[in-house]
């Protein structure tokens, strides 16, 4: 007899169960619920549709091949029953049940299942301060807030926008109001820097510094008391520490909360962060049952943790695998990585793994490498400066998590995917030294920086090179007397000892295996260049002449610059 | 006491070994011997110089920081003593000596060495027909070359050019000459397509489009017999099979042989490549003595077998191993997996692991999916088509090897780098469907055509897909009266309609569930669509229903066009 599956949630993983199940069972009786009328749409896309990249909120509905995926087209293309507007209210497991509602007339009905698929998604968290259910105090999940958003965008009514969260969402939406609509825009997060979940400090800082040269302001370890609204106007009032911010819109983007209410009530297992748990198959504890996308929690497959994931990329990844088990066979999803990427203006930002941050509170005891590097061979011409961070455990030198920000978007992206392939495997650094990307001119460096990620790691963790942070350095700049060692050209040197005086002192290159007699072995010293080469280099010379007490900036003045554009 | 180390070769690999080793050896004694005068320069830049995308040659011999790299820099930057126009004539492996000459004077000297490195390189092959030594036909592997080129290129010298060899070096040269130069250019491959070694037959094929797209012409399959010159002007006339071809200039692009005279006669190992063996240490069969970059073998890890591998990034990790190991450290070098990309004009092309031909030759029983997709969101205004081929081991699932082809060419070689981390591990394809490459809409689709390439290879070897290639396709199409059934919309059906007639069956995807009855269930047809996503869909619909014996074009219709213009 045919199996019946049933499939509450028809946004992301929801049609992809159906519509691989389809494939590779014609008989099976699919049927997929919404309580929307809007369904299977990119949600991944709502702030490229607000910020004009994509013109028509169809473009985000559409296959490939530009057929709108609506109940018309599952029935008659794909062969699936898909029913909107309908609300599962009830999950009767004994019975193999659900009790449905129509919410269009309210009547109620019960659907029989051989197998249930929770596809139910998650929602935006309305924080508690108030205020935060004031009207244009926007979340943004679905098509219908981004009509609302786009729609008031057009009618000129949004001069001055609030967004509060700085995660993808926040920096996203940011982004596509500023860049074609001109709003000013103001980012408010709680945490110390934008991305707190994906990147470490100082290339968080670089991406900061970015959106702030692209016209948002940012404001991060700060918190918002409250929004109000005046009678008389829609001008919304946003309270944070020291002063109260006015704009049109409030854009929240501070987290998610999975929708787990009806699979909780019916007494399905849950984790910590109210995801329904799953094995590897991506059965809940009810082995008639499946979940995926954003209502369930995937392990971390570094930390060994789990954790949310809402990224349609896993959804559509664990629908397929769902279907292939409902119709008997065996596949697994073993977890993730968390790879991650972001376009930020005219920044591509991708990480996988673990920030040291978080490395740190899963027990490990990281040491990263920052690499500044052309993303190309630096001879040729359309090469971009990348940042690479690379993070592993001191004690197993096993890699945790890599960390990329650059002007070569793609090319940012390929560098962190290509480690985060290897991240589950737990390998060494000695892996990333060695890593086979591909090689020519237009594409990489001979070293690339990738390698030469791994190779700086291996040098901290072997002694050879000792590292300060640019955010340290800055910091002991400025309290402390503590010198500066400038082993660039005397061009480059220059402006550096007008600001800095007698603090900064220049020993080019070529010059120090002949005048480091002229440096006292017992002071403690910044050894520096553009990109932490050189500068390495210098400090590995003056080592061998018992100059020990060195430290080479991470990343160089390069990075020193992208963080601290007053610097100099 | 300091250890002597003696490096012969001064381009890559050498200075590599030598700079990592005094920076983690202050005292050892580094002397590199060359018999040029210019060493130590990005040899793949030669065609970027050509080509006028390195406008000065001394690009290629500069460091990140624009100083150049000459026996001076050697001295007095990095301590190492670096002598040029020197040759090593002999090695006394149980004196520990080199016996070397001066080419400036023809003076003899014994250099005494505890450990020796061989970095000698290679030399492109001169092919053994008539004329391959006459002036103007050049070989491209130093910068005297590259100079000379260029320079008759600026006298207006060169208006029509022949490439012998369509791998790496003939096609970026081809590249250079045509694009910044408009020297007419045709390539001459033996082979039966461009880039042999890298890329499978249909994917080669587009490149080859472009080629001629971008005005180069190209011949495969073709041999040259030999080359003539006129007594009275420098015209070169090449020979092939049923014609000539006068020209300005002929670069020879075929293949090079490792320089290990010297090694051999000092009794070393060579491979059947007449490359250096050495260990995962890189030592010779002589421990006292390494080697690496283009004059050794290395294994490739997916088939096991040895192969030569000149790459400028093999070089400089393997110097960087070499380096580690001389200095008593412990660095392995497991081998290749044969990771390589290349910019051909508009297209970048990224391979690695096997293509299908060299999987089968190595024992494999290949099986291939082909996949066309959007390199990024479909909806994302910057998109690019992209071809991706995945091959595996029928029986083991084995991932053996991806191809990538598109206009985004960093977006190609991200997808290539990712799977090509995993490939010396023998996964299987279900951790290609599975993959976790980064995800966001400016930069991949959320099933990316990467796990889309996998999940095809897992429909095929499940026997779900049976997919035709596009050459065969276009064969069948020509030579029999096989029926089509496409499964697109009118608008695009129509032209095809309209050229084949008949043949050419329209069963729109939405009508396909209920038409089907107007189809033969014992009759063969191709189904098709613009990508093999609907067609595939269709024959799986067709199949439910007893219409078996139809075939879905790898790729689609977008690639049947990229390797036939003409088809339609």
């Amino acid at each position: 007899m045919a199996q019946r599956v049933l499939i509450i949630g028809a946004v992301a993983l929801g049609p992809k169960v159906a519509c691989r199940l389809r494939r590779i069972d014609p008989d099976a009786e699919i049927t997929v619920l919404d309580r929307d009328k809007l369904i299977s749409y990119g949600g991944c896309g709502i702030p490229y549709y607000v910020g004009g990249d994509v013109s028509d909120i169809e473009g985000l509905r559409s296959t490939q091949s530009h057929t709108i995926r609506d109940s018309k087209f599952f029935g008659e293309v794909k062969g699936i029953d898909v029913r909107t507007q309908i609300e599962a209210i009830e999950i009767l497991r004994k019975e193999k049940q659900v009790r449905i509602r129509d919410l269009r007339d309210n009547s109620e009905e019960l659907l029989s299942y051989d197998k249930l698929v929770f596809a139910t998604g998650a929602s935006p968290i309305r924080p508690p301060f108030p205020g935060a259910d004031l009207p244009n105090v926007s979340i943004v999940s679905n098509l219908h807030h981004a009509e609302a958003i786009k729609k008031r965008l057009a009618q000129g009514k949004i001069g001055k926008a609030v967004v509060i969260g700085a995660g993808a969402i926040g920096i996203e939406m940011a982004e596509a109001l500023t860049d074609l609509w001109g709003v000013e825009t103001t980012i408010i997060e709680m945490a110390d820097q934008v991305l707190p979940q994906a990147i470490g400090g100082n290339l968080a800082t670089v991406v900061q510094r970015h959106l702030e040269e692209s016209n948002v302001e940012v404001l991060v370890s700060e918190r918002v008391s409250g929004i109000t609204k005046a009678d008389d106007s829609d001008t919304l009032t946003v309270s944070i520490t020291d002063r109260t911010i006015d704009c049109d819109i409030v854009i929240l983007s501070t987290g998610i909360r999975p929708n787990t209410e009806l699979a909780k009530a019916a007494g399905l297992a849950v984790g910590q962060f109210g995801g329904l748990l799953v094995d590897r198959r991506m059965r809940t504890s009810d082995p008639h049952i499946y979940a995926g996308g954003d209502c369930v929690e995937v392990r971390n497959l570094v930390s060994g943790a789990n954790q949310m994931m809402p990224l349609g990329s896993l959804a559509n990844r664990q629908g397929r695998i769902i279907a292939t088990n409902i119709n008997g066979g065996s596949a697994h999803f073993p977890g993730t990585v968390g790879t991650f990427c972001i376009k930020v203006f005219e920044l591509g930002v991708a990480t996988a793994g673990l920030t040291a941050r978080q490395a740190k509170a899963a027990g490990f005891d990281p040491v990263v490498s920052i690499v500044t590097q052309a993303d190309r061979a630096h001879f040729y011409p359309t090469y971009q400066a990348m940042y690479i961070a690379l993070i592993a455990d001191r004690n197993s030198r096993k890699v945790l998590g890599i960390e990329a920000v650059g002007k070569g978007g793609d090319a940012v992206k390929a560098r962190v995917d290509a480690v985060a392939s290897l991240l589950h495997l737990g390998v060494d650094v000695a892996e990333i030294s060695n890593l086979e990307a591909g090689y020519a001119p237009p594409f990489a460096s001979a070293m690339d920086i990738v390698n030469n990620a791994g190779n700086v790691l291996d040098n901290i963790l072997n002694g050879f090179n000792k590292t300060v942070d640019p955010d340290e350095f800055l910091k002991e700049l400025a309290e402390t007397d503590i010198r500066v060692i400038d082993v660039r050209g005397a061009i480059q040197a220059k402006p550096y000892q007008e600001k800095f005086g007698e603090r900064w002192l220049h020993f080019p290159q070529d010059d120090l295996r002949t005048r480091y007699t002229e440096i006292p072995t017992d002071e403690a010293f910044f050894v520096v260049c553009d990109t932490g080469t050189r500068s390495y280099e210098g400090q590995v010379v003056l080592a061998a002449k018992g100059i020990t007490n060195t430290r080479n900036i991470q990343g160089g003045l390069a990075l020193v610059k992208a963080i601290a554009p007053e610097f100099i």
